[in-house]
């Protein structure tokens, strides 16, 4: 604390992202990224982009992105001018917190944020940085989402939400999503599909249909490039244009030249995002039945983690355990109900293999 | 404009970036850049880092960038925790213009924040990005900053002005500093030293000594680096916390790991830093003094840049007449006190040839 700080500062209460150990040989399964790395064709565009002497590093890159934009729009069926980007998802959501999810009615009184209890604890630390007035409904006794609560808040402002959703890994079928979407008109709806490629339904083709709506992707994950930070948001014009608006009143050119190559040769590279993407899958089924086979309680997943808890075992000793063994894994302290769980990031099979045989030892 | 837009986003004046053109053959002088490649070194650090098949871009950066902080705080004989590190230097100052710069009165009212009327026209933006009252002073008749009407703003809560100067080119004493500093301790002083490195006293050897001191750096100009996107910050430790708590508000990872290596990398390559920063020196006082020999008034620069006026050609015209032998310069229409005036970046010896033959056409 400071003088010097302004106020809001002091009312902050920061994201804390999950450990990056410096250590290696560790099995890293705590922050979601993928076993795989990134398309041979990643390596070849950072190359070409350097080319013999990085001399093209001295020039800014380019700030409307074009090239990358204009990737991911063919990919999404969409137009240049309904994709934004951004330096990781996470950017892309602090503009939208800021651009799109703050509302007054007419008397000058907030219509609230809605956002589930559990979920990405990013988002009340958005809420604080912006001032947005937060309203959260509550999962079910089985940590489900059910939209239906959301369409009946009548005084709220805005929605978001994961989907799948984070840390739970449950999804909501499109059908709920557009249900929403078509109730509730006056609402601006932000699905957070972080996950989606690993067998959520995206909404990104709602987009031409409900100018309410807003898509948020991340290349983190299931692209492979969490070390590239690139994410990016689908919308109609209108919408992108308000994140736009924000990011030339913020940092003209967020993505540097490394990162945009980067991900345009990501998203060009199909064949490699299905064949990784089905093999997280694949390795996803076969630990959530290990792992059921050991005892545990495992939700339904449709992310690249699971999440599970078990009857004879709290979140934090088994947390500790595989420590132990040099298995790092996610645990949340709070919210309380969901303490007893784990969040496992979805390996490599061996890596799968060795966490089951580590559970194995002492479950 | 759309109603699914927040308040904030319909009273936004966007900051507007020098032209990226995607022409080859151009002669680019028109956005500060540096005209030599980065350090060898950058090479070297970004192959080193993407190993035989980048496989490790899968992998989240480390958040606390403490590879580069302790690097930077190397280099100016500071403390890792006296560094704070960003996507560029303009996400910096948009952390710092939210942290540091808003103020109010024990009444409520706010305390304005000074800066120069002519002056980097993103900080306007960032004040209405965050509702910041800014109050500006008017530079003298030669456009020359006097820190001393600073210190006479009883009611200001905070100052901020590039030193040098942007887009004049024209610095301030360091003598100057320290008085606003030690006659101010209750305002928060920015320094942004974007151009520090072609001429101009640095205040990063005040930070021990002033806790009221924040000094911003960028590796788009003297490192050669503007296409990776890093800038910094120096100050005492409870300020730096400040941009700390608002980063991890904001976005956990703001640098990748490209750009962290290839950073990290330009900082410990002194000797290239010192020659590439010496021969920017020699070419702009060589292109001063010929603009001169043309009849040009030319600021006396401090920077990469010159900013010069001809008493028979208006600012947009000459821009135009560069523009049609394939140079590109920048020219700002307002305040219409620099209308005049063509802010030219130092290139190369050859393009400052190329650029004086152009003008000797014509002049």
């Amino acid at each position: 604390m400071s003088r010097y700080w302004s106020a809001v500062v002091r009312q902050l209460k920061p994201y804390v992202p999950g450990e990056q150990p410096k250590l290696a040989n560790l099995i890293k399964l705590n922050t979601n990224e993928n076993p795989y790395p990134p398309s041979p064709r990643v390596m070849a565009a950072i190359q070409a982009e350097m080319g013999a002497d990085a001399a093209r590093l001295r020039l800014y890159p380019d700030p409307s992105a074009s090239g990358l934009r204009h990737a991911l729009a063919q990919t999404h069926g969409l137009q240049p001018e309904q994709v934004f980007v951004g330096n990781g998802s996470d950017e892309v959501l602090a503009h939208i917190f800021l651009a799109l999810l703050k509302h007054e009615d007419a008397a000058g009184q907030p219509r609230p944020l809605l956002f589930p209890d559990i979920t990405y604890s990013f988002y009340p630390t958005y809420c604080l940085l912006y001032g947005v007035t937060a309203r959260t409904l509550p999962l079910d006794e089985r940590l489900g989402l059910h939209l239906d609560d959301y369409i009946a808040q009548a005084d709220a402002g805005a929605v978001i939400f994961p989907n799948p959703n984070a840390p739970t890994g449950r999804g909501v079928p499109l059908a709920d999503v557009e249900r929403l979407l078509a109730a509730r008109p006056d609402l601006v709806v932000v699905v957070d599909e972080a996950y989606v490629d690993f067998g959520a339904e995206s909404a990104a083709t709602l987009v031409d249909r409900f100018p309410n709506l807003m898509v948020v992707h991340t290349f983190s994950k299931s692209r492979s490039l969490a070390g590239m930070r690139v994410g990016y948001a689908l919308a109609q014009a209108p919408l992108i244009e308000a994140l736009e608006r924000v990011k030339d009143s913020f940092n003209s050119y967020p993505l540097d030249r490394l990162a945009l190559a980067a991900a345009q040769a990501a998203v060009e590279d199909e064949a490699y995002f299905e064949q990784t993407r089905q093999a997280v899958i694949r390795s996803r089924d076969w630990l959530s039945t290990e792992l059921t086979k050991l005892g545990f309680e495992v939700l339904p997943s449709q992310a690249n983690f699971v999440f599970a808890r078990h009857p004879k075992h709290g979140g934090a000793e088994m947390q500790q355990r595989l420590r132990e063994s040099a298995i790092i894994v996610r645990h949340f302290k709070s919210p309380e109900r969901i303490a007893p769980y784990l969040r496992i990031t979805v390996g490599t099979d061996a890596e799968c293999r060795a966490l089951v045989e580590a559970i194995r030892q002492w479950v």
